[in-house]
């Protein structure tokens, strides 16, 4: 039946690439299938473009916090287009140009682990050539987006956004601290200057900092040569901190020396070996610690109407092929560049 | 020319309390002063009730993490009526009842050093007979309460209304977990109870236990027998765990695994040997960890609106009367009973 | 097919009450279908109690601002069982007691036309047997309820809970002014003293008075011997007004002249005859004026919560059985009484 | 006494600028008085510059809604430098630049009669050499800043800033309508793009329309050509309509019919001829409808932090030497040009 219908965009199998938890790059694989079709609700999407994020490489090593379905097929991130939809689909068309939801049934409010279902995690993932999800699992593309590009935002875009706007809320001219370059630090940077915020970022080297610099950073420190940066993120603030601090590298403690009184730190990650928190620092901080879980649908709705009205583009790195998807695994696993990890699937 | 003001009621010294920083308890002196004049904008404070905090006692200590001036009067807490207002004080009358807002200069928003001067620290307290005290740095006390109600509420009771509204908001029918049977717990059970909430709460006794639940708490767990309680809450919720907890006892890794994810752990004082809390039991919980520095004045009077609204009645454990100040101070350091300690220059 | 199913739980014909826009009382039919299966995510709700809302006057009268479908099955409001559960349905079991949520596909955030689909609108109401219902369309019903108090939800208190606190939301000790003792305004007096505020009503009989003060109310004003009570409204309020007006009846201008400047007025419905709003009055007042259209489904929920934790019991005053439905319209044509009209399948 | 004090800074007379209430440009008189000196919570500021509102016009018009003192120093806004404090000042030093807030006693929340005291209304205004303001009644300029452009900032940016933000509040990438280019839809177009919105707005000449394209209008329309210009609102968001409005012109229902279901129009002033609103408009509209009294000292501080940050820069028409105000009076009665009449000392 599924296959009578499909004849109508005229393929019959899909390759996709599948992932093992815990069993490293090797247990990468690539199958075939049949396409699947869209049940009543659902949509069948092309996709054409994914990221890689580092959900993917904690899932390889066996250290992911939710669960992982056996043999899944891999990536959070994907773009494409609707290619066919189910007979009770009302609020998608074929044509619309799309991302997958991660947590397909997390729409808005306190994140619950009754919604904690995730492409690529629990869930099969996107790194395939077709995948049916829900119709409400999926939101428009920015229009000035390529595919590629706005395969990078589901997991780090969306992480970086709900940081910034989802707890106590970021005001222009308020202080933002980034650490590093990777995914989440980049976004937040880029859409803390689009809120009108002033950033300092931190970076492992001169070129990096180059790079922030361009990127919008009104200030960056280079961490290597300033371990101890809470200190000189205190000079550049005239002593008072920043307001907000992103944290993706578990340093949380040097975190809450940053941070002004009252300000808010928001953890994003650093699965493995963050410092215990001293708790009497973090009382005479009196700044709020906040772990973030990615974000939920109205958070990368929201982010997709800044996104387009800044006309803001992400940063990518390198650019795969699909059939090299391989390659940019094991590019990604030995620390990749300064920007997003893309597989292209018309490349 | 205060004095040919004084005369207009006829007193013209009084008595006050000092302590000194670190100096325990043998450093409480009392002394007898003239009594001040206000400013042009400042108000005449007739005391006549006051309560004792943790605050008084961690100064005696020596463990108190804002500056405290040299010789002061002590005690943040105290309720009494205006008896003289300087020429240009325009919202506040002689004769009306009112309570000190320890923070003075806190108005509302983000906490922040620069309004830090608080009353029985950097300033002098209000265990004297008469404080001057600016206009703006007074409330009313909610029609039903007597003075001796009134006075337990400055510290504890903004700390807990704080602690319940400051963050993410606490919406009828939620749960919230309190700690014993300290100041600031007590208020939180009222205030939760108020708002419309369920109340777990925790006790080192079955005789409290039976006070608490007079009080309103839905559950009560001793956590002398259970001192891993967090399990307990989690079965008392269907697994899900408490939406807030506040926390007064520093014990935050065990609050974490009470609460259902993407709930608020409020975290009062607990200055002294707080473990450290786990980064990853943090960022797995996806619970917001909140430290709590009393609160504004806007805190204070929407939590006395509350207190009318709902005939709230503090619960005051033992009255002394001022002149046997020492004796409470010694009742408190050895433990106390359940409820404020209140002096009452009337008894 | 669904035959086949239908078997599964015995019975394969259901009646239904059918209305047609504009037809009157008169166009109300009641037909016979065969029970539908639900799809892969729907459910099948044994229908226990309706009640009935202006919304089914208005209907009948052909003057509601939304498309009505033709010859639809009535009611916005309904109670009951799941009996089916579509393959694919994982958050709602067999057994579960439920209420339909009107608005369908309103979950959160600002109302919008392409969510208007409705119940007993645009959709078939619940005044049916059997209905079938998106499994995010329904939400349990609070455990101290029946299927009768249950049925008065959807439409009013959810209207009432929206007004109260989907704007600037309502402090404890705020004062809320409600108007005469339809369904909307009994709900918004019955929340509006379970979120902690004082309320001030209007009434046109001591009758009714009396009713209103046994809900709670602080004061009540006979509008009939004071046509004109927003200045008696302001002397209950020491001159300040009230906080939130939930305005039922349209008297928008009076609404506004007794509110405190900076208070709200929530508008809701009178599609007749409001006078027009004089403009310089609605600046000079300094008051929000919000229209209220229902409320989303994430209000249903935490209404739901507010109403379990507080033991709410709505107001009903009369019961009809099923086979008396036009009795019970006839009823409410005719004015009704004080309190929810309801229809029970059970009696 | 303030004689021998004034001493210090070497002035002991200073002009100013008078009006009276409904006493036409004739009633402009410049008057000599001594320097006043600050009392002890006051700071004495140099003003360097002014500038004009339509408060102005109003009060020489005898409309105005709030108290205006006979023959007050004319205006409300005014930069300058503080030249000397009074003994208790503590949050501002000699030297800074400052701003004075309109409403010296309105610092947050929701606008109340008690804190309705203005500058240049029911207290003396800024028209004048030296004016003593409470230390809490000033707030700083941002850095970028000529004190002729701080001046045009505490009545209409506030206002503008308000309408923008102190309501549902704006996200990136939602759009906004401002109508015509008054002081405040100049800043409410600039602050709405720097906030990440787009924006249409309405002209009443091709000449004005370039302007507000320069300026960051993402589409135009001539109100002239138009005057139902929310059909064509509409057309330009694909039917969907704006989601706020700043309407500064009365014309709310045109406004209703030009936004969004669910969205706002912000209502600033118009205290003549608007029309009464169309309460069945209001309703089927679902758009909040919230009059705009300025703004909270709160708002003028985080505005500034936004200016800052965005280095953005106010849209002045003329300057005016301090010698000349009557001719700036003049010229503001005349029609004005294009952006805020200023008045400088320094001219």
């Amino acid at each position: 039946m599924g296959g009578g219908w499909a004849h109508g965009w005229g393929v019959e199998t899909m390759k996709s690439y599948h992932i093992q938890y815990g069993g490293g790059l090797e247990s990468l694989r690539l199958r075939e299938h049949p396409v699947p079709a869209p049940g009543p609700t659902e949509v069948l999407v092309r996709i054409w473009a994914n990221s890689l994020s580092s959900r993917e490489l904690n899932i390889l090593r066996g250290r992911y916090p939710l669960p992982v379905a056996d043999d899944i097929i891999a990536a959070s991130d994907g773009a494409g287009e609707v290619v066919a939809v189910g007979a009770e689909v009302d609020r998608v068309q074929v044509g619309d140009r799309v991302m997958g939801v991660v947590f397909q049934r997390w729409f808005d409010g306190r994140f619950d682990l009754a919604h904690a279902d995730q492409l690529g995690g629990s869930l099969d993932g996107l790194l395939t050539e077709y995948a049916v999800l829900d119709q409400d699992g999926v939101v428009p593309i920015p229009g000035q987006l390529t595919y590629e590009e706005a395969a990078t935002l589901p997991c780090v875009a969306v992480t970086a956004w709900n940081a910034l706007v989802g707890g106590q809320g970021l005001a222009p001219g308020e202080h933002v601290l980034t650490l590093g370059s990777g995914g989440v630090s980049l976004f937040a940077l880029q859409f803390a200057k689009l809120l009108g915020a002033r950033v300092i970022a931190t970076a492992g080297s001169d070129e990096k900092a180059a790079r922030l610099t361009e990127l919008g950073a009104d200030a960056v420190i280079n961490h290597n040569l300033t371990p101890d940066w809470a200190k000189q993120v205190r000079e550049l603030t005239d002593g008072r901190g920043v307001d907000h601090v992103v944290d993706v590298a578990g340093s949380l403690n040097e975190s809450l020396r940053a941070t002004a009184t009252g300000g808010e730190v928001a953890f994003v990650g650093s699965l493995g070996g963050a410092d215990p928190i001293d708790a009497r620092l973090l009382f005479t901080s009196s700044v709020t610690l906040r772990p973030i879980a990615l974000g939920h649908k109205a958070h990368f709705q929201s982010m997709n109407e800044a996104i387009a009205a800044a006309d803001l583009r992400p940063v990518i790195d390198r650019v795969f092929p699909f059939d090299e998807t391989p390659a940019a695994f094991r590019y990604y696993l030995d620390g990749g560049g300064f920007g997003k990890i893309v597989i292209s699937h018309a490349a």
